[in-house]
């Protein structure tokens, strides 16, 4: 059905009974606000906005995994605090020919990762449109000690969890239109990038544990948010190339070398931290609770060092487009406009 | 500076810098999610998206204006729960040849609103987009008794806080261009349309001492919200014409009795409330307290009655347009869809 028959109350009744009512919710959709519990009386709040033809082409972007995205790149923000996400409030500017079965489709992925995620959602607005457009507002409940970017002290360990630059390189591939060269291999880095996967367990025992100093998720680039938490830590940073984690799929259509998606292609919703040495054994045992890879890259060096990243050589690469800035122009933002 | 020079960090880094520190924010801007205290363990919270074009012009709104005007319609909906605004959440869509100034004034109009309502920014999200939008989350604090909009009964009587229409009426002569035929009394009417006023006292006052039985505030338009009342209760309405407040200024303009904008024009920001005719002398007390004047205009009847506006004659008013849906096409909807 046309939204411009369905109405704006129409599709927020559709939207209501799909819902599924989430523990801790009071009241849900369809007041002025919601009204929902925090055990610890305190919450972790984050929000990112998504805007057609800036992060997502809807050519290559299915509404399903829209939706899916919308939800895990700010699930990855409360994951990068060590919080457990909670509560989804979501506000959606919908241009006036779309159909309501678009829309359906866009909560299908939504509630398909928020019932694995226990999270609920509770409301939004719904607004015409001259593009697609969606804001989500994630509210989480923190660890007893919420972990910072700020936290880092020289001499402490870098690592990441995952495989870096799979998004980045899909994207790329999206753009230049060269799907079928690489065959197979190409659904993982595919499914990178359309259905990220924020790292909820790890980052909550990591907290929880108070075995990281510092932590972040890579959404613009390991260096350019590595270089957040310098910055807030006031340390340097020295990265081994060699070191960083690639999928299979990165090798065989990048190649290992390449490490332009690894460092600076952004997307990748991976978590980035700082641990003291002497938490190499849990961070090590960690792995497995969290089921998911961790690698060891690098360590902090004093601030003045700034950050570099050392070939096998022993020569620093040359770090030109750092990751994503979303109003400075460069070669590195402009492959990266159209993003999801 | 040019967006393009300054960059999405700078940009940041400016906003942290000009927003002051609140009370119970533990990690505000800067982190990947802001940190909060909720002294009842339970937090309110809504959004609202405001998209160029559709919401707001900006050939007569200017940028401190929106700002404004952008907090205070969330602060409404907090409101009009019974409950305390404190938290903001506020992510930004700017068009790249925007200037930082711009930005710094929308930001002004902010902090002028969110000084005097108790409110601070934690967080948000920057982006380029090809026209300006603002997405704000606003969290507060419910009252113990957090009011919706279903505990009416037949018999209450139904209320509203200042004036309506007057907004609308602004609007009507901005695209209407016919701004200088009507003198001084215009200045009364912009000022209600560029900066609406949440009623923040009126509303927490009326769910702390629990006077009122059903609460919402008018953002589509008198009708459409009473509707939303008379649907969630399961009640209908009956509504004296000659009742509804009219500001001198719409009197003066459109003649007290052309009531189609305080009826269904909307972005009054007022509150709609019932309560037991029992609690008549509360609410009039109430008044002073929370300085605003609150005006009975109606009753709720029997739900099978529907929604009805008697004039003084005793004959229903026709009503057809019943106020704002987004999605809908009707001449009401054309004449709303540039409101800020």
């Amino acid at each position: 059905m046309r939204l411009s028959q369905l109405g704006e109350f129409g599709l927020i009744e559709a939207i209501a009974r799909t819902t599924p009512k989430g523990s801790g919710v009071r009241i849900g959709i369809g007041d002025d606000a919601a009204w929902v519990s925090h055990p610890r009386q305190s919450s972790l709040i984050t929000s990112d906005l998504l805007i057609e033809g800036i992060h997502f082409d809807l050519r290559w972007t299915t509404m399903f995994d829209l939706g899916y995205k919308t939800l895990a790149v700010n699930l990855s923000d409360i994951a990068a605090m060590g919080g457990i996400s909670a509560y989804l409030m979501l506000s959606l500017g919908i241009p006036s020919h779309f159909d309501s079965k678009k829309i359906a489709e866009f909560y299908r992925g939504i509630h398909s990762l928020a019932a694995r995620s226990g999270v609920t959602l509770i409301g939004g607005d719904t607004n015409i449109a001259p593009l697609f457009l969606a804001c989500a507002c994630v509210i989480g409940h923190p660890s007893k000690h919420p972990l910072t970017r700020s936290g880092a002290k020289t001499g402490d360990d870098i690592y990441v969890t995952g495989t870096l630059g799979d998004a980045a390189l899909a994207l790329q591939i999206l753009q230049s239109k060269s799907k079928r060269a690489h065959g197979k291999t190409i659904g993982q880095l595919m499914q990178r990038h359309h259905r990220p996967t924020a790292r909820l367990t790890a980052g909550s025992i990591l907290a929880e544990k108070r075995v990281a100093s510092a932590m972040i998720d890579i959404s613009d680039g390991l260096i350019q948010d590595l270089g957040h938490i310098c910055k807030a830590s006031g340390v340097g940073a020295e990265i081994s190339a060699d070191d960083i984690p690639l999928s299979s799929a990165y090798r065989a259509v990048a190649g290992k070398d390449d490490l332009r998606y690894a460092l600076s292609g952004g997307e990748d919703y991976e978590l980035l931290f700082c641990a003291p040495h002497s938490h190499r054994d849990d961070i090590e045992k960690l792995q497995r609770r969290a089921k998911v890879s961790i690698t060891r890259i690098g360590r902090c060096v004093a601030s003045r060092a700034g950050i570099s990243v050392i070939a096998a050589s022993g020569k620093p690469i040359a770090l030109d487009a750092p990751g994503h800035d979303h109003f400075k122009k460069s070669a590195n933002n402009a492959r990266r406009r159209r993003s999801a």
